[in-house]
């Protein structure tokens, strides 16, 4: 077997066989088949396309690349669910105390933000004390000693997607169907859940801009997931706009918390409820939907998720003292208030420009090694459908300095468009993907 | 401007820009852009093609990226003739003396064979003594002085080029049109000639196998030159079989001494001579095919043209001797006669198997470092078209060793198809090219 017949092969639009794609794949995890051979052979996919069939074993080829996490001694059925990636999208924060109160194991191992949209390993690095970096013994016996535990992902997971997402990233071949999906569920099937929940953003703000390629890509890596074994279900969900209304990440600690304690509710909560709930339906601890989102409604009102947060974040060296009083989290030095030059109803929303702004305020990350400043964002008072009046008050920012609290606010107010005639709310659900 | 915006245009089957255009191709030649975006470009290239424009500005990006030799001070009209490349093609060691004898001076830089076609140079290397590495200088004066000169490429010639086909070789991007026909003509930009008659081959062992595609690429060419300020016209010619009956270095050279002592005619004169009535056509030196043909037979009758090899071959510090006792050129240890198995009409050959099998014997490379023995190869005696008897003599084996002789002797009876019923000869011209 040779590279340059697989790269032909695919480049006259021809399957290739299981062996063909565990051989690249295997040279892409240990560096044997060269960059440049790499590159040729991800356009001619991008540009070729891969079957179901192709897809499939090119998940499984880059999760077996390297370690297979073991959940096996986990009581239950260990559960993940994964998000696409937007902007003010805490719902891990809120939904994985809620479902491992009422039962469910959940071992998550997640990922840093890059880009526009944060990451919640950032967003929980906002707590003073709290470690991402645990290792597998601690990871395990963490999720059997409380049932949850949301870690950063070990070097050794799936290294062929490591090499081959850094190739496609500088090679303009990341927007691939098959090589995005095989992508999410190699890291997936790797971390050893054994049912997951997707949740795939759709919108402005979102990897797929409409509903339609969004769809495509929940049922692609739903199909996937299934071939492989796994218990797989995907929402589709709004990224028109920010999810929660707090955007940066001890901000988006702080709503979570707030969330749990009851105080607010909003499309965070009512996201985070729908996932959550079929994660208790694969999980086991659910009969149906409604019954899963009542046992979480539940575990809200009782106070069990926000504990079950605050031994997550004492269980890994937090201090969960937070969990009471959210002013102990990180703050900003300067905090400035943002009024609309405008008047009208919020008609939509330059979402990924408003996740630049927050990275550009400090919040997140232009390259893998910079650093990150959890105290900045902003909060957002108003979303789409909201009537604004000039001079209303549309967002608060939080900011290192004046000059950074006046360039965020310069592009906040220019990623929204108004309309002079009323507009209606988002749908937040856009369509429900299963196996069949 | 930056890699990534460019390949992303090219993915989308948008044109690129003369500006895009000359970025990666200085890019490639000065090594500021790694290989795997290069690589991932090809690709993007090879799919979605280029038009007319970009293929123009391709060709002259990869031109200017080194040196641009300038032939002005030689008197009359430079010219030059390529050959895209096949087994048994001796036409430029017969038609240059022809043409230089005719008084159109000849400046080729030519280069060297690599897979299973030869190289003019190691055609040339097997007369004892001669040289291909000239000076500049040594060319042009060559050149003013006795009208011809055939050397190697300098160093810095079209360097883009030199980088990209080395990409090309191993990511399965050859295959492309555009890539193809701004490889070969910004190397013949470079080089300096004003007119160039291109010889596209065409048919089992070239590098386009059917008519179309030969005549798409020679009109390809053919307009990039024009576009290019140069005279450029194309003949696309069979390479269904070997154009000479002698194949492997030290042979080609003595058949061609032997056409130009007016020992030997057939389909190799008849080729050369249809190649350089054109040059001198558009050399300034001949009115019509027709008047270019006769002057050019003159040639070959008055002894001028092998006069005038001799001439050649002194210059470059080689012993002329050969042209009159070709004897004196490497001989194989082991000479063998190759009888045929079969009886029937000669109806096809894989021809890119019989200069594998030359390759095999030692006349050619398989890899750039490779050592030739100018010494072997072989003599057919039967072309398309001949009628064989069982025993009858197909070809001689000039063999290193018994052993090395064995195996061409079976490849090249495995390369024959043979029919009971008749099958015409092969038609040695199928198209002329102009920029018309």
């Amino acid at each position: 077997m040779n590279i340059i017949s697989i790269i032909e092969k695919k480049k006259l639009c021809q399957p290739l066989t299981k062996e063909e794609i565990e051989f690249f794949v295997n040279g892409a995890a240990d560096g044997s088949i060269p960059e440049y051979q790499l590159s040729a052979l991800l356009m001619a996919i991008r540009l070729n396309g891969m079957n179901r069939e192709e897809t499939v074993n090119l998940t499984l080829a880059m999760a077996h690349s390297g370690d297979m996490m073991d959940l096996s001694s986990i009581e239950g059925i260990p559960t993940d669910k994964h998000s696409t990636g937007g902007v003010g999208d805490t719902t891990t924060l809120v939904l994985a105390p809620l479902v491992a109160a009422c039962g469910v194991p959940v071992a998550k191992m997640s990922g840093r933000g890059l880009g526009h949209t944060g990451g919640t390993l950032d967003k929980l690095e906002s707590i003073s004390g709290l470690s991402i970096d645990l290792t597998e013994e601690e990871f395990l016996r963490q999720v059997e000693d409380i049932g949850i535990a949301v870690v950063g992902q070990t070097k050794n997971l799936a290294p062929a997607d490591k090499t081959l997402y850094a190739l496609r990233d500088v090679t303009s071949t990341v927007d691939s169907l098959p090589l995005i999906a095989s992508s999410i569920v190699s890291k997936k099937l790797a971390s050893g859940a054994q049912a997951i929940v997707l949740d795939v953003k759709t919108g402005a703000g979102a990897l797929m801009q409409t509903t339609e390629d969004s769809i495509e890509l929940a049922k692609t890596m739903v199909r996937i997931g299934c071939d492989a074994g796994r218990k797989m279900v995907a929402l589709v969900t709004d990224m028109g706009e920010p999810l929660g209304s707090h955007i940066g990440n001890a901000l988006e600690v702080k709503e979570a918390i707030d969330v749990l304690a009851g105080r607010v509710e909003g499309p965070l909560l009512t996201v985070a409820l729908e996932l959550g709930a079929r994660m208790l339906l694969l999980g086991g601890a659910a009969e149906t939907v409604e019954d899963g989102k009542a046992k979480l409604q539940e575990a809200l009102r009782s106070g069990a998720g926000l504990e079950k947060l605050r031994q997550m974040i004492a269980a890994q060296g937090g201090d969960p003292a937070c969990c009471d009083d959210t002013s102990l989290l990180p703050r900003a030095n300067y905090i400035q208030e943002l009024r609309s030059a405008e008047t009208g109803y919020i008609a939509s929303m330059d979402t990924i420009r408003l996740g630049n702004a927050a990275q550009a305020m400090g919040a997140g990350r232009k390259q893998k090694t910079d650093l990150i400043d959890h105290s900045v964002g902003y909060v957002m008072h108003k979303r789409i459908g909201d009537h604004v009046d000039k001079g209303d008050l549309i967002a608060t920012l939080h900011a290192k300095n004046p000059e950074s609290a006046g360039e965020a606010g310069k592009e906040i107010l220019a990623s929204l468009h108004f309309s002079q005639a009323p507009v209606p709310p988002c749908k937040l659900i856009h369509a429900f993907v299963d196996g069949e």
